[in-house]
């Protein structure tokens, strides 16, 4: 099963794809459908042509998003570290998050944007102090993100947090594909491309640890609930590494894809060119 | 002004504190409030004696925490940092946030819990990549924190967040003191005990960013919302760098107290030990 949030008239609401149909499955997002029970349409349900809709971030207001820092091994060559012990984790909030053809927002500040194809994992229900079995129940589906990533402002001090968290910078989306669908530990090929370019080319089953055991070890940490998104790290490919190095820059088209999920398209602007975002009136 | 997020049969409820009494406000928490305008009380609102009352997180479910690392001198003295050019930043999230007199729950795995004493910061309003004195207008008022630690956990990798999100761990309360009582650079002395003995004893004014500082580079990164929580950083004295070392261990009682805003009293529990959390039905 697929299902997105979409963006409607002057509201959003959580959708059921079903090749070129879409069908509203009576919640404002993918969040709000999980928490109610991931209720099916109702009989009349309103139905939309699913091609011609836009597409809200997935998860509009996630309790909590938590990403993995270094978890393929091309990344971790590239950046020159050593498989961890333990899932590198690190925050990212509801603020930074955007649809799959929003633009990405910079400030000018930053001269070193960068991309990070990611595989993001929704949580269906509440794990506390689960082991890789229960986890894997836990997993609702999966969905596509990039994890954009500003080093000049993520290496200012040890703390990754602020390189990461820049409002509206992070897409998540088109659709989560449910794990009923392609399992827990899917294998699944990762891509970047930055006008039109590959940039980066990696399958899922490269990662250092799977969707089931990061979401155990944050459940030792912290309960997750549904509608909690994890970013699971990047395969190599990243700009900050090449020779010379590569950055995005305002008109940049950043296209990731996961096969089987879908594909999001952002272009990059500056902060000082926008004005307020759709979901503002209610944030 | 004194508010509170008090913890009645079955709910919770926003309450101005005013000596013995406590009028409730018509919100669930101070969040609700805050978001809500700021609401008075009504004629004829719930009154409860102050004295009687038992605290929520101030902030049950706020949208951001975000936390400072190294602000204080003393602190960076102690663990050997040079003070840093911009804040230091990691997050927290809602299911870490306990009440003032609620257990500091810790897994046994980690046998490395400290203390950190610090002044909290409630956001007021949305504040956008705000200058210093835009900034000082949106700060709400200021509560205590502690962000209790596992270092072993913090350590684990180079992002501390492992070690500072455990579940139920961070008390946040009781009350906040609205800045027009106290300002927004306030001068306040910052102290921790553990079982009765003084372990840090600052000043808030010794803060390297101060309040208004914190909040405009946070929001040059992310936008900010009313109820979200800003930790700024804790005076030296940690159990860490003592020679030899000191942690907290079940039973250990923290005394988290900061002049003219209140105090905090948290036993340590193993999380072995405890059942549900008191708001976990509605979480």
């Amino acid at each position: 099963m697929r299902v997105g949030t979409a963006r409607l008239e002057g509201r959003t609401a959580a959708v059921a794809v079903d090749g070129d149909r879409a069908i509203e499955l009576g919640t404002s997002d993918v969040g709000e459908w999980l928490r109610a029970g991931r209720p099916g349409p109702t009989v009349g349900a309103a139905e939309h042509h699913a091609a011609a809709l836009e597409f809200a971030p997935l998860i509009r207001r996630p309790g909590k998003v938590v990403c993995v820092g270094h978890n393929y091994l091309s990344h971790m060559r590239e950046v020159g570290v050593e498989p961890p012990l333990v899932p590198t984790l690190f925050a990212k909030f509801s603020e930074t998050l955007i649809g799959a053809t929003d633009p990405i927002v910079y400030p000018l500040e930053s001269v070193k944007v960068d991309w990070e194809a990611e595989l993001a994992i929704v949580v269906g229900r509440r794990l506390r102090r689960a082991d890789r079995a229960d986890a894997a129940t836990a997993i609702a589906g999966f969905t596509v993100s990039n994890d954009i990533s500003a080093r000049d402002f993520q290496r200012r001090t040890g703390q990754w947090l602020a390189g990461k968290v820049f409002d509206r910078s992070t897409p998540l989306g088109p659709v989560m594909v449910t794990a009923d669908d392609v399992g827990v530990t899917p294998d699944l090929a990762v891509t970047c491309h930055v006008d039109g370019v590959e940039k980066q080319s990696g399958r899922t089953s490269d990662m250092h640890f799977s969707a089931p055991e990061i979401l155990a070890y944050i459940s030792q940490l912290v309960t997750l609930a549904p509608g909690d998104v994890v970013l699971t790290g990047t395969p190599g490919g990243i700009g900050d590494t090449r020779q010379p190095a590569e950055y995005l820059r305002p008109g940049s088209v950043v296209t990731t894809s996961i096969e089987h999920i879908g594909q999001l398209r952002n272009v990059v602007v500056a902060a000082e060119q926008l004005d307020n975002h759709p979901e503002d009136e209610d944030a």
